[in-house]
């Protein structure tokens, strides 16, 4: 069914549903991410949709309940491109997993994240051609997958502010990277979300509805929300869990991996850095002393608020083992907490830690 | 000239020019800081100001020059009243010294900080009142203060974009809870930036300044710039220092203080978090077993994007030496770097490291 299953350059953590994530020096390949190699996050199955016979459903709280045709949508408003990059929430979960074990998440590493450019109808495009009631105050997005969630079977969903929904930003996107989507990254159609964490990003969407109140699909209402680090599976109130939305200031090093032997001199550092949509990253710096002294990464490539970006620097570097650290600020000033064992959390998400690589220099 | 140099309740780091800060449990006495007890960020001259002989001059891109008198600014437009935290960009800079000396810069506690609901008019109306020139893109201020930098005698001076200024809530105050200014807070007329560091703030205000470029003034420029850790005063190139705008988010305690003697059993501790303007404060949580784990604080008092929020958290602790480490989270899923160590930069600006407080159980 996917390409993924057989020579697949794609570190595959689970089959069905389908969850895989490139290697770092895949990642760091391209500043947009083919589609062959970018993460898959899916929950359920992977729909496959007669593209003559789809229609999106709008409904709740418009003027006018309407279903579109792929056709109908491109003809409502001239396309958009937008450069963004989608992070899974449980990005780097790995690490926070070392600190102490999490029940049955998927063990992200740090390639939970890929980027692409990104054709669609801006979604506020459709939402004026609906017509918005007075009393709308959220946009829930609901897909065509089946997907398993607390032994019931049910369609993944998400919502998003009904101001976040009127960016120009926010598409309906039927393109990355100038190919039509892919079964496994929502094809005909799939909400982008800029900014956000990537289980805002519906795929396969089939119905967008407008309403007073947040989507009360589990996914968003018993997934994705952040809990401090006392609470645990058995104690969680989700109604008190916060709802995960902006992505945080991260930052990883995908060159040279850790456990990498690494000849001894220049060593050519990479990786990504990205922020949330408030404050783009203003500097990278990577420490080889524990965090005493840090030195400036160059930014190499970037494109506009919503996209990664990749850094590069050269150190000089003696024989023996080595941690390489890195961290990013924000235009805000703000940057990373240094230690992951203070970022537990039941689920595993938002692990924004320094990065940290050990690597053997012979 | 000033109330405090006698039996002033605030430390006072210098009395020429005033630079005083009240210690926190004079600072945790009151969610809006008496004018008394409000820290003091001088640069200069406290100039004595005749009120009725007193004009803000309007120059640069607008259509008409103009020069207002108090009355004139007043009957402009309905004033406005603001709950705004100003917090010195050096707020905490003594645990930073401690680090590694810095040259010269005010020693200050964590107490830099302070709140008031402010009272103004705002600054936009002012420059609807003059007219803006389509090439306006930053609004320069200067005061009335003398001020010594690098040999010379300047006016403290700052400047802003035109889109922060035209924010609703960026005031030219003349009044703070309900006073009007005295001498050492801007009398009669200060500007005030909700969310960016207090320098911004500009007291005495004589003029502004609509320009194409941001301020000239060394306070803008050779000022008020955050440099990486390798940089020293000696290596500076200030044109690449990241000029300071946002606060970034912070947590402190102030009760109990660092080296008290306290009862061991039920302790109450107390603090205030402030955030920029972006996320507000969503969590602030505690650790008295350094950072392995944590207790959630309860937020007992707030007041809109632009001000801090205090805290209190009950703890039964046993006799012995006891840190104390506290940490905010904003509702973007931030928290605060652990370690000062790693933030060390030679201005001793934005320390947000996790506050650590050791108190004595007995």
């Amino acid at each position: 069914m996917t390409a993924h299953t057989h020579k697949s350059p794609l570190i595959v953590h689970r089959a069905h549903p389908l969850n895989a994530e490139p290697p770092g020096n895949l990642l760091q390949q391209s500043f947009l991410t083919p589609q062959q190699h970018f993460f898959v996050r899916t929950h359920g199955s992977i729909p496959e949709i007669d593209p003559s016979r789809y229609r999106l459903l709008l409904t709740g709280l418009v003027q006018q309940p309407r279903a579109f045709s792929l056709d109908e949508l491109r003809s409502l408003a001239p396309a958009r491109t937008v450069p963004v990059t989608l992070e899974c929430a449980g990005n780097r979960r790995t690490e926070i997993m070392a600190v102490k074990p999490l029940g049955g998440e998927v063990p992200w590493g740090a390639g939970a994240i890929s980027t692409a450019n990104w054709l669609g109808i801006p979604l506020r495009e459709v939402l004026r051609a609906v017509g918005v009631q007075a009393n709308a105050r959220y946009v829930a997005f609901t897909g065509l997958d089946e997907a398993p969630f607390a032994g019931e079977t049910v369609h993944f969903g998400s919502s998003i502010t009904l101001g976040k929904a009127l960016s120009q930003d926010v598409l309906l996107a039927y393109e990355m990277n100038d190919e039509p989507l892919t079964p496994e990254h929502g094809f005909p159609l799939r909400l982008i979300v800029p900014g956000y964490i990537g289980a805002r990003s519906v795929k396969w969407l089939g119905e967008i509805t407008l309403q007073h109140h947040p989507s009360t699909n589990p996914y968003q209402t018993r997934d994705y929300k952040l809990f401090p680090s006392e609470v645990t599976a058995q104690t969680a109130d989700w109604s008190r869990g916060k709802t995960l939305e902006s992505l945080v200031l991260n930052a990883v090093i995908t060159t040279p991996q850790a456990g990498e032997t690494v000849a001894a001199g220049r060593v050519q550092v990479r990786g990504y850095a990205i922020s949330g949509e408030e404050a783009p990253v203003e500097r990278v710096e990577l420490s080889v002393d524990d965090g005493q002294t840090w030195k400036t990464a160059t930014i190499v490539e970037r494109a506009g608020p919503y996209a990664w970006c990749f850094w590069e620097l050269s150190l000089s570097l003696p024989p023996g083992d080595r941690q390489l650290i890195v961290r990013a600020w924000d235009t805000s000033k703000h940057t990373q907490p240094e230690d992951v064992r203070n970022l537990w959390n039941f689920k595993g998400y938002m692990n924004n830690a320094c990065h940290r690589v050990t690597i053997h220099l012979v």
